[in-house]
């Protein structure tokens, strides 16, 4: 099961944390952005800065989350640089996380599976366009708009993350809201989730379809995993967006239980806290960092 | 305001009805299915039969809506075809609807709706790799996430359609559900879309922020016209998904209110209910008694 192989991946790192590549042309050094005149020279740049931070960090992190939107945002030649990122992560043994909060009726859902999860056939051959080990997913639509998902996930291998409670700082607008059964909209999400992911669940007790809960709300995150304690979390929020690893220790038993993401703090760091280095030196001593300072929060897996 | 623009078109074509190009393979006819043997032949027939419908569609028809799921699924080259499709409708006069829901925090909201809505800026030029003149969002996080999208609106004359209550039959397990406050979330994601849309109420009393509302629940599609008479509908869920013309009556007021999507029932007119017309005859057929079936039940609109 995927969820195993990326659980296996953090204890082997001894690293719960994720690269988000939200890759987009303000983020490379200046003579590459130089070279960014057009839509395809941002996709190729774009693909070049990841290629060498997925070569600098593949031993040391256990997965990459790619952005879609950073990649979309660049057109056809985006998505070229995004299909890419997660061919070239996945062929070095990193564990792909695709984060495209799709969602629809459930005929276009089955569509949206397709191209992350499980193929289209043509010419007699299975393609699966941007083949990816998880993506995210949106559940506003309920059951129908997600089952697909969990089907091609039970048949192909595969795991999808379900917005639960997300890390902006309008989140509680709708998903704090307590509806007359008592729950919020959150735990009700938390509960179609884990009834979703019910017949994947793993070896380390966790399921294949896990949650988003962001770093940045520690209550909520508690009251999740009180809750739901199968459910695996893909933890955004930390770092630029303002989460400590120390109200992270909510979500953790054994030093498992999530994978913690971070995006603009890795990418950019020789920007700001390693300026002097080149960028992959930068991502590096940043993605170390925060290692430590989340498995000092957190812990490490103990058998 | 893009909203004028489309009741405009709506007014002007007697036509209260949006052609859904949810274009795969299965859709073609044989003789194309056949030569569709890689990701790139998809992505070429695919565009081909759009272009060939936009070309007998675009008198009768105010709007398309392109299904991006089903471009998502061949790829790289799926996505040209989107692109292209977009651009095409544009040119020929067609006001576009890209069926998106893209959702995120704020920052990568606003990355979405560069793609689509406003535009990236690369050798001093910019570039909207998928220009839409209105896309659709899901709000499930809040207002941040989707006022990125807003406020392209209003600089790019652009509009939205933001998920209130979906046309699948379990879209009631979350959005029927009735928070403390007395209202569903439904409601409550209607009063922000509503919000959301206050500065882009256009010369009809209709704002660009609109929401999409299924032709399958007609209750709820009431509750929603009362309690928010400037939101304009995107109503998907008519004729395949098995939505009527007389339970639409509801949302509408003097022939305006929303618009109508079919997908299938069009695309697919010369496999079922006009068996022996070419792909193009039989669409052309299925849209003219779509329209003539919605306006006997709603009405055209009265100066």
């Amino acid at each position: 099961m995927i969820i195993d192989r990326l659980i296996g991946k953090i204890i082997e790192t001894e690293n719960p944390s994720v690269i988000g590549l939200d890759t987009c042309v303000d983020y490379l050094p200046e003579d590459m952005q130089a070279k960014c005149n057009t839509l395809e020279d941002a996709g190729k740049y774009i693909f070049e800065f990841n290629k060498n931070l997925i070569d600098a960090l593949k031993d040391i992190i256990p997965a990459v989350k790619v952005q879609v939107a950073y990649y979309e945002m660049y057109g056809v030649e985006g998505m070229k640089a995004f299909r890419d990122t997660l061919s070239y992560a996945g062929e070095n043994g990193i564990v792909t996380i695709a984060d495209v909060k799709r969602n629809d009726i459930g005929s276009t859902a089955g569509a949206y599976s397709k191209a992350y999860l499980s193929g289209v056939t043509l010419g007699g051959k299975k393609i699966t366009p941007f083949e990816s080990d998880f993506i995210t997913v949106n559940g506003y639509l309920g059951s129908d708009g997600v089952l697909p998902f969990v089907n091609d996930c039970k048949e192909n291998e595969k795991g999808i993350f379900a917005l639960v409670k997300t890390s902006n700082p309008t989140s509680g607008e709708l998903q704090d809201k307590r509806f007359e059964s008592g729950k919020t909209l959150y735990e009700e999400m938390g509960t179609l989730v884990t009834k979703w992911g019910e017949e994947l669940v793993g070896k380390y007790g966790y399921s294949s379809v896990g949650a988003v809960v962001g770093a940045t709300h520690k209550e909520q995150a508690e009251v999740i995993r009180k809750a739901f304690p199968s459910t695996f979390f893909l933890i955004p929020g930390y770092g630029a967006q303002g989460g400590k690893a120390e109200d992270l220790k909510v979500c953790f038993d054994n030093g498992l239980g999530g994978i913690v993401n971070s995006s603009r703090g890795i990418l950019t760091a020789y920007k700001k806290a390693y300026k002097g280095l080149s960028y992959v030196d930068g991502a590096v001593k940043a993605a170390e960092d925060m290692r430590r300072d989340l498995i000092g929060a957190v812990g490490v897996y103990k058998k």
